[in-house]
């Protein structure tokens, strides 16, 4: 790999989400050459993920060049690559494109989707964890009227119609309710054809409520709203199943050809390091951050886990706490190099707050509570002034007034053909008249 | 296929662009009953793709969701379906989601990319005809940079960062002037490791001006201009081949990992009709856009070529021919309807315009042509009001106004991979280091 060596150690960071970029902006080039790997050139604001899979915002309006952030800061080298493999006793780690030596290693490589083990579910369902994921879930909503135009089988049509998310947390719910604006001001004007009232949007939760994270106040106000904008939420339920049809759980059956994987995530640790995993497939690291039996290899964010009497679980997977632990570790980086001392992370708890639609949002804060309209604005005015650069705001912003005030989201393009399911379901329904028992088979 | 039988006739029409778009906006739906095919749900504003391709607007930007266009009209029917046959006997025609009888059918279907029987052309170059060909190069443009990091010998780096363009028309033009902005004000700052110096941008052209259906000073200011940029011009030069790697051409070799195909298109008619293809492969109609041999069966835009001692080459393939063509069919339908009498097309010119960089561009009036900063606003405002709606409008103006304050374009993302030739070159130059000759015998 063309990385020059410089007389400066090198930190090695795996991973541009929250933890690492933020590291990495923090960080002192003049003491230390930083090499950040990522599998894409951009970093993704994945708080408004579910926007662009409901045609509410451009892809581009989220995602923001790695190289771009740091154009201006020396000892830096960014490469497109994945990181496939750390050998801890030659200090390197081998990538698609090629080893390289370090002298500290950073993993913050983030979370994926956990099935639990559920093969059939992993394989069938839709899963929206990255950019890609969200433009292919926008495709499948969308084609999914589209052949629902194409049949005049009633069951065929509510089956292509019904949309089961399966989780009611932040990411369940605020595409539940986005989904439920689709429904009520889009999809009737676009499909004069077909009868919208029979679209039907689930939400299924192993736990007992929705928003388990927040407050009970939270909670309790957003199962309203869910309720008024006609979405199903079924609580104490376990998805058990699914063949891209049937969404079979402990309780009843869905027809659905949609299932939406929002239900939980685990770690993506880069294999090689000797120590053992904790729940959740995360690295257990110590209050400095530092990967338990190492002094040169840290792990960051989701993929990484504290764990002591305030935190018997680790931190929660939450863009916040990934984004102060990389602000802490690039702190600490710079300290070390003056031999400063070292006090050990803790999360400022800044608050939560989940959007269901339109002037319905709940957020909890430290010491105060609110919900409805103004909650929405507070939504908004954070999660914009979140965003990476002024034009991304601007541009977010436009949209969101456009859609407020017509009622409108704008994106409804298909433009990628979605590369899992959906066209297996077509071979079997559309085209082959398979029946489904032979699809079991073939997966068992 | 679910389309209701109304008392009116049927109007099948086959393709929502420039052309297909107009003619279902104009034409009055008391009168007849609107069914329109595209392959995508959305028409795409094909003057802005370079755009795209250069990273400097969001896909969304200019494409509008078709439904979305039609919302309140009565009697219209979309379906996002590819046209594969037309049986003009029985006035039926044969889609992926079934077939449709019509009483009047017209294609308005346009044109793809010619590449005049060179095979290997076909096969490695890079086309620029539709959103996901954009989006794919510039995927391919960014990723070559990614690859030039990863390897230290100067000529592979060099054909990595080398782009041979072919074709001086508007598109090759446009797109040239904007991988020059790019190498002059964005790669050095996103690639300190790279000497972007080194970057080379070829335009090939066979006639032996650039912009040849523009008047004399617009292409001599547009030459001058190109050449202001540090692109490289051949004039009277034409492809013979290429195999990912070396361009042949009548005069001299051009080594580039990428040759985009900016030189001709031709026609790409549905298949059953009786009417033989004129020259570029286009379906020859009468003045009234009737094709020939029918008298219900209509062709529009790049697909059509109505040959007289005026146009004896059919009409220009450009958008503004299109849509005055769809709009005049429009009208035809209506008064067709009233049996009023009919006039036979005129092509209004009202002009035609290119850009080649900031403060560059050149604009012919019918009675006046003028270059420079004026003609550059002109071209922005010109374009900014053509785009469908007032959010695209003010999301693209934004995005130019940033560009242009910030010498920026910021829409560098690698989203999609590319699907066609360069995982081919990946495979042999980084991977199995096969000889060149191996691939060529492969495709003979």
């Amino acid at each position: 790999m063309n990385i020059p060596k410089l007389g400066l150690p090198r930190v090695v960071i795996i991973g541009g989400g929250f933890a690492g970029l933020k590291l990495a902006k923090t960080i002192d080039s003049r003491q230390y050459q930083v090499v950040l790997f990522d599998k894409n050139n951009y970093h993704t604001f994945q708080p408004l993920m579910y926007q662009v899979a409901t045609a509410g915002l451009e892809p581009d309006s989220i995602a923001y060049p790695i190289r771009k952030v740091f154009k201006n800061k020396k000892n830096f080298h960014f490469r497109m690559a994945s990181v496939e493999q750390i050998d801890d006793q030659a200090q390197t780690i081998h990538t698609s494109i090629g080893s390289l030596q370090y002298d500290y290693l950073v993993m913050a490589t983030g979370a994926n989707s956990n099935f639990f083990g559920m093969k059939n579910v992993e394989r069938y369902s839709v899963p929206m964890k990255n950019l890609v994921e969200s433009l292919d879930l926008r495709s499948i909503i969308l084609q999914n009227f589209e052949k629902a135009l194409n049949t005049s089988d009633i069951k065929e049509q509510e089956s292509l119609m019904n949309f089961v998310i399966v989780g009611a947390g932040a990411t369940g719910v605020e595409l539940a309710g986005a989904l439920a604006e689709l429904k009520h001001h889009i999809l009737p004007k676009d499909y004069p054809d077909l009868d919208i009232r029979r679209m039907q949007i689930h939400i299924i939760e192993a736990a007992p409520k929705v928003l388990a994270n927040m407050s009970e106040q939270a909670s309790s106000k957003s199962l309203k709203f869910l309720k008024k904008l006609g979405i199903n939420i079924w609580v104490n339920t376990q998805v058990k199943d699914y063949d891209g049809y049937t969404v079979s759980t402990n309780h009843q059956d869905f027809h659905a050809h949609t299932l939406i994987w929002a239900a939980g995530v685990k770690g993506q640790p880069v294999a090689g390091l000797k120590t053992p995993l904790v729940r959740g497939n995360r690295v257990e690291v110590d209050e400095f951050c530092a990967v338990k039996g190492y002094d040169n290899v840290y792990a960051l964010g989701d993929v990484a886990a504290i764990i002591n009497e305030n935190t018997p679980k680790g931190h929660a997977m939450l863009a916040s706490v990934a984004a102060q632990q990389g602000a802490y570790l690039g702190k600490i980086f710079n300290k070390k190099a003056k031999n400063k001392q070292l006090k050990p992370f803790v999360y400022k708890d800044k608050g939560t707050m989940a959007t269901i639609g339109r002037n319905l949002a709940v957020v909890d804060l430290p010491k105060f509570k609110f919900s409805g309209f103004f909650a929405w604005m507070a939504w908004m005015f954070v999660h914009l002034m979140l965003l990476v650069d002024f034009r991304s705001r601007m541009v977010v912003f436009i949209n969101w007034a456009w859609s407020y005030v017509n009622y409108d989201k704008s994106i409804r393009l298909i433009i990628r053909k979605p590369l899992k399911s959906a066209p297996k379901k077509d071979e079997l329904i559309d085209e082959l008249k398979l029946p489904i028992p032979d699809k079991e088979k073939e997966l068992a």
